[in-house]
């Protein structure tokens, strides 16, 4: 058993609860904020088997990486424009810090 | 010394602190949700020696072991009759995932 | 590499974080209540190579230690005075109670 702790964007953790869900997977979440990422972001607890750690990892590898996404740019008014245009920008969004930690024991009760 | 991390139900969250403050044993909670138990959680992390690490697992098993408990259902207002009922009916209540981990050092300053 | 996690009072985490920051050290924070502090504390994870704990350990120590402050005491208003006087007491602040874990393995995805 293993004990992983994954800090995650929170604008992905809805699709990863239901991806862990979907895979029998349970995950308690912590709201967490900076470091890791740009603020407002979850820190995820699971508890999981040796052999399914990789499991995890490609389920939130694959609904949190790091990626480019076009955004429409806040465009400040320009009072000699009749309208303001909003242009799209290419950003980094999503990411994901993840620790796999050693578990002495486990036990529900 | 160990790392004891245990989610539990807030409904048994002032118990669990007044149980822990009670045998000396200091406990820091931090909010959690869904995963391992229903929705409404708490994370206790707390620091133990070694050789209370049973001590304080037996401590969370008497305060939030899973157990059946009557509830009020909610009953549906129904036009038809005079009055609502609201019968018992047994529902799972309370639950405790717990993680101990190994430790390679403890500081207080 | 090892995951630190640290428990600090909430008056000492913004300084913590500025003092990361600026050693190139990420973390993440989460909020906390009671336990090893009084309440209002905030738990940092804090990821680190393990030749940087040392360093870590003593930004953490420099800025959080438990440490005496003068404070004005609050005086109950005493309607046989024309004033009421704050005069100051040495009240105890700050403290850390910090936990240094092994990692099995580590991911940025
Ligand atoms: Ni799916
Ligand atoms: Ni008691
Ligand atoms: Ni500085």
């Amino acid at each position: 058993m293993k004990l992983i702790m994954a800090v995650i964007q929170d604008k992905d953790s809805a699709i990863l609860s239901d991806e862990l869900v979907e895979a029998n997977i349970r995950a308690t979440k912590l709201p967490s904020t900076g470091g890791f990422l740009r603020s407002g972001n979850t820190t995820f607890m699971i508890g999981v088997e040796d052999e399914r750690v990789e499991e995890v990892l490609a389920i939130i590898k694959a609904n949190c990486e790091s990626r480019e996404q076009f955004m429409a740019a806040p465009v400040s008014i320009d009072a000699t424009l009749e309208s303001t245009l909003a242009y799209p920008m290419e950003v980094l969004v999503g990411g994901a810090t993840v620790f796999v930690l050693p578990i002495e024991s486990f036990h529900r009760f």
